[in-house]
């Protein structure tokens, strides 16, 4: 099959599994809001890797894929909390209304929280079906980079940040905890759920790593350098809340070639995990290359 | 010793831990933030009842201190979120400023989301070292009853009823979810670490519907009878925000009678545990008796 048959077909497999566990029920709003954030379009890039990372390492992607579920929709929330007033105020997300826009704060502030919490229910499902320890040990490694050792902390440090001069440490603090926190999570926690020793596990944090630093990077270059209706989100909007990033601290050049070099080097340490890791190679370079 | 010694010390006893999972790290405001709306002087219902259920069972209430201090965490970030502009707009609780007053919005949201991921990091870590199935049920149940059959679906009915005549269905619905949830979370989930046998916890189920049903009655009675120096916050909120409560739809004595028949028949359920379950049954006598 070719891998790009082989990545649809994935996240078919994921889409089955969200809309089945986002199946409405009372209250219908809440469902409906929930539904509407998680089905606006996400590439599913971290459950896509989980799978991915699960497989690389001789696992059954089935047995994670409440694992794959829950990380988007731990990344849904995120996109649905950052989105609002408060924060960044943004009234469009891939090109359609944000999730408060579309209903109201209330209800986006509940839908969010309903999907971090709902991340937990699938996974404790999970553990608790499964009985293995690694399970445990996925969903905890989960919760805490998406916490207080990654996704969350970074968020907060990004937000405190706005509007200041910031040096770059606390640059790659953001990039590596607010984007970088749920892509280590995602590959650490599908080795894991694959039945990865722990030096596989320790090279996936530094695969991801390397992926997450480069995952923003690139998002800082395109909100530079695309347009609207490519991205289907406004551009420019790191100057207009003068945001600091890679690219305005180093420059679009040196930015280039760093979100080049880490690329290459995730790349590379995922080549060398073998042939079962073939798909996830090609999934990390079709990113190095993507367009939006 | 006396029950209020008792009492006492179980509240330092979670207290300290508390303070010990939100000891400050960096980011400095997110710990400042979770840590005040924490320590605003919550009475710990939920704690308390989740190691009195463990100790109600011959269980250990040391190995059951993580997931009460969870239910804490998860309390408190339901606080937080629910006060908010775009939800109650409170600016008082418990005679302080609310978490985004003290601080701003953003943080107060993130703080709200920290708590709750920080409440699956307290119980998870718990479940990978004990490695015990009844903790991962544990976690289960107190995600479900946070999550989607329980607080969350609960508050977000409560929100959508305000302003709009709601039947007594609903009410009970609001009730027994958004207060009733966390309550019998906290009952079932000690009984199961406490090593409680499926009937037992399923007992504990109807304590805590008993008990959740009149917690909320009470808050109800007690927001239309008593004044803002003893509750330390405004009073008549509901007949401000022109909410329909038990007591509007059903008049303020057959509020009061009822809140009185499920108190005695929860505890005369603990009563029914024996001995062991002594200090349980006087908690849950003095939450009758309370008047703030």
């Amino acid at each position: 099959m070719e891998y790009k048959d082989k990545l649809n077909e994935r996240i078919e497999l994921i889409n089955g599994a969200l809309k089945e566990y986002l199946k409405p029920k009372y209250p219908e709003r809440l469902y409906e809001a929930m539904n509407y954030s998680v089905f606006a379009g996400g590439k599913r890039l971290r459950p896509v890797l989980l799978l991915s990372a699960c497989e690389a390492v001789g696992g059954d992607i089935n047995r994670a894929l409440p694992f794959a579920c829950a990380m988007e929709m731990i990344h849904t929330y995120s996109l649905i909390h950052d989105d609002l007033p408060a924060m960044d105020n943004d009234d469009f997300r891939r090109g359609k209304p944000t999730c408060h826009k579309q209903f109201d704060e209330a209800l986006a502030i509940l839908a969010g929280d309903g999907l971090l919490t709902m991340a937990f229910e699938v996974m404790l499902e999970a553990v608790c079906r499964e009985n293995e320890r690694s399970f445990a040990k996925a969903a905890r490694l989960i919760a805490n980079y998406s916490g207080s050792e990654g996704m969350l902390v970074g968020q907060v440090v990004d937000i405190e940040s706005e509007g200041k001069k910031i040096d770059d440490k606390t640059l790659m603090f953001i990039h590596d905890n607010k984007t970088g926190g749920l892509i280590k999570a995602a590959l650490m926690a599908g080795a894991l759920i694959g039945g990865a020793d722990g030096d596989t596990v320790r090279n996936f944090e530094k695969i991801g790593y390397n992926m997450g630093i480069a995952f923003q990077i690139k998002d800082d270059i395109l909100d530079l350098t695309s347009t609207q209706e490519v991205l289907g989100k406004p551009v420019l909007s790191d100057v207009r809340n003068e945001k600091q990033t890679y690219v305005s601290l180093y420059g679009l050049d040196n930015a280039q070639q760093d979100y080049e070099t880490l690329s290459a080097g995730a790349v590379k340490m995922i080549g060398d995990l073998g042939e079962k890791a073939d798909f996830l190679k090609w999934y990390a370079c079709s990113l190095v290359n993507r367009e939006k």
